[in-house]
Formats: C-alpha cells, structure tokens, sequence
C-alpha cells in the first residue's frame, strides 16, 4: 500500500521543522507541493523528484499526490507552517472520501501564530483564536462576525493573511470593528518573514495598526485586554501574579 | 552576558521537537523544568546538568534560570508543546520586569491543539480558539463567556485542561453550555497522551462527548457547524469546494 504524509514544514528555515518532518521527508519518494515550498525542500533533499505547482493549483496537487500514492508510492504533500491549520491536510483527507487504500499520516509543524508569537515575546500565554482576513474562501460578513465575537470574548487575536495587493484595506476594515469593542491603546504586533532572511517585526497599538501596510507575508497579532508590553517584549499574563 | 533559552518540546516524543530546539538544548550549560520534562531531556542529553521541580514550582523554576543565566550561563527553560501557549515564556519575560541583562530567545514548539489535530485528521483547517478550562488562574466566568461567543462566532474550539481529579464535571459543564448554541450532533473528537506510548483518540458527537470522562492528558477538539467526518478522519472544510 502506497503512503501519504501531509507534512508541515514551519516557518521555512531548515531548523524549524521537527525532527519527525525531517525523517519523513527524508523516506519519501517525491515531494508534492506549492512551488516555493519545494525549492526550500530540494535545498535539504537536493536529489528528491519533485512535483511542483503555482499557487491556486492545491486541489490539482493534492489529487496527484493521492493517484501517485495509490500507485504504490510514498509520497511527502507539502505545507509550509502546519499542514493543519490552513494547509493542504484537510482538502486531501475530503478528496479521499473515506476510503483507506492509502496510508496517510498528517505530520504537524510550527504554524506561524507560535512562530510569530516567539519573535514578539509571548502575546499568546493564555486563550487565543485565530482569524483568516482572506475572504476568496470566506464570506466577509463571517468573518466580521468573528471578529466581533473574538473581541467581545476578549481572547488574543491571530490574524492570518491580513492583507494583501487586492486586499490592502482588510486590516483598516478589521481594526475599525476591533476599535468598537476595544481599548485603542491595545498592546499589538505583527511579525514579516518569520523565520526567513530579513524577519522584522515591531509591537505597537492598536490605533497604531490601523495605520500599518501589511503583505501576505505578515502575521498580525491583537492583545487581549490584560496583553502589555514588558520592555521590548509583547506578553500576555497567564495568571501567576494574580494567584501570588 | 548569559543566555537563556525558553524551549517548546512539542508533544513529548524525541521526534517531535523541532530541529532548533534540540539544538538549544545541545547549547545549553544546564537544563530547568517540570521534573517530568526534564527527564524527557535527560533521555537525550543525559550528561548535562539539570534543575528539576514538580509542578506548581513554576515562578521557582523561572526565577532560577533568570538569576543563573544572569550568572553568565546558558540555560534551557523547558516547556512541552509550546513555552509560549499556556507555557513558561509569558512568566519568565514577566520576571525580567524589562531588563535586557541577558539573552533571550524563545523557540516555539508544536503546541497540543496542532499535535491532537494531526492525530485526528484535519478539524484545525479554517478559524479556531484555544479555550483553557482550568480556573486555577482564570474565573470560570471568564471561561464561560469565551465557549459561548466561540460558539457563537462558530470556531472549532480547542479545549485544553479538560478535567483532572478536582474538577471531573467541567467538561460536562462546558458542553452543556456549548449545547444551547450548537447542534447535538456536532462533530468533536479527543486525544490522550499525545506523541507519547498509548495514544488514544475518539470521535464522536457533542452531545456523547458530554457524557466522556476525561484527564489532564486529555486535548478536546468541538468542530464548527461545517466539521464532518470522512471515513475515520475529522476534517474542517476549508472551502476550496465552495469555490469550485
């Protein structure tokens, strides 16, 4: 029986992976998955065959990923973050209808939310939710709904593809909903490349994020009422202090 | 000047930790944590020396490795999953109370919300919430105004803490709450003992979940109103099928 690993590479460097990524890359046949991913892949395993596809191109990759499992082969489908939490596990597990002819073990990886979070500091030491800003797969009005609730629930907010070139007024639009609910003097964050070359990241208000370009490469993090800043750090309390 | 590093372990096995991580900890002078983490590192590096407490020795610990990384040592403080979720990173940067008299690097690790999904299949594939449901150091008012706006905002929902000795009724107490808001047949699902030897795991429906028993070993994931299963997995539609 062919197998399938779904396999979360982190943020990108070759140190962020886990161990278990690393070997299972390493028993692959092929490597499956969006271009960018591959080439970071091929710099470890230089001598894989490959299968590389451009991005919107997923649902092509994963039905060639899951053929060539079923012809006897093991194949490694790339993510990069976690294959989890917006990556490709959950469109190949849907295209397998249930069936079990192929073995398929899904590999988890650091996704950006805990990278992002390790530049900063530590914004995510208590309850936090995660909110993907890109409506081509999402309504906006649930998304503006989540927010809301996110707000009114006073979690730690994740923001995911908070902007891009077509959406460059996503984030003004998500802060002025926040601002409704919310302290204009937030603690708040974001973090560019993480774990790449030229990482750069910087802790500021809320009133200030309203302000801010990001790109697609950005993760936005927005503190929850009890967030603060702790010298050049952005950390939310877990607690501790109010029990001593 | 001394450096300290705040390690995530992932879920616990030596496998799971990422490759930066295990790198920390071959750089580190000394080794500090929960006695059961520490004897996990000892597996690896059994030569180095260590500083172990049992659990609620937590501001001990992150005293300790502050003032002897301040001594000019390397120093690793460990956390399983990740420091920063729930972990030790947000209490120790507290301590430093801003000062940057010594270095510090948080390195992130794969928390148990992205390790239990992998087990289960993909329920993490669109917007989710980390909710803790121990009140050792949150009012369990504030617990339950976050499950009813995560219900209502229509997240999966991670649980984390599900129960323990003290407090055997709280899941039963967070889905009865749950239930008012979202349908019996809902998709959920658990892990115990992730990444360790005897990982068990369930999935099953909100309304059989509330008649569960479950332990602090125990990760409990409540899907949306769009998670089903397919075949043994449980997936969160991502959305590329509404597209299409």
């Amino acid at each position: 029986m062919g197998k399938l690993y779904l396999i979360g590479l982190g943020p990108g460097g070759p140190l962020q992976l886990t161990r278990q990524a690393y070997e299972a890359l390493a028993a692959s046949d092929v490597l499956c998955g969006y271009t960018g991913y591959i080439a970071l892949a091929k710099d470890w395993f230089p001598e894989k065959e490959t299968y590389a596809t451009p991005m919107t191109q997923e649902l092509d990759r994963c039905r060639w990923a899951l053929e060539t499992a079923r012809g006897g082969r093991t194949v490694a489908l790339l993510s990069s973050g976690d294959a989890g939490v917006y990556g490709m596990a959950g469109p190949l597990l849907q295209l397998t209808q249930g069936a079990q002819d192929v073995e398929i073990q899904v590999i988890p990886g650091v996704t950006a939310a805990l990278s992002g979070a390790a530049v900063l500091g530590a914004p995510l030491m208590h309850d936090f939710c995660l909110i993907s800003l890109s409506d081509l797969l999402t309504p906006w009005e649930q998304i503006e709904k989540r927010l809301i609730h996110a707000a009114q629930g006073d979690w730690v907010i994740v923001l995911y593809n908070p902007g891009s070139k077509k959406r460059r007024d996503y984030l003004r639009r998500a802060c002025d909903l926040l601002l409704q609910y919310k302290s204009p003097e937030t603690v708040c964050g974001w973090v560019r490349n993480i774990g790449r070359e030229g990482t750069t990241h910087q802790t500021l208000t809320l009133k200030e994020l309203r302000e801010t370009e990001v790109d697609m490469f950005t993760t936005v993090f927005i503190g929850s009422s009890t967030t603060q800043t702790v010298g050049p750090w952005m950390v939310t309390p877990r607690g501790y202090e109010r029990k001593r």
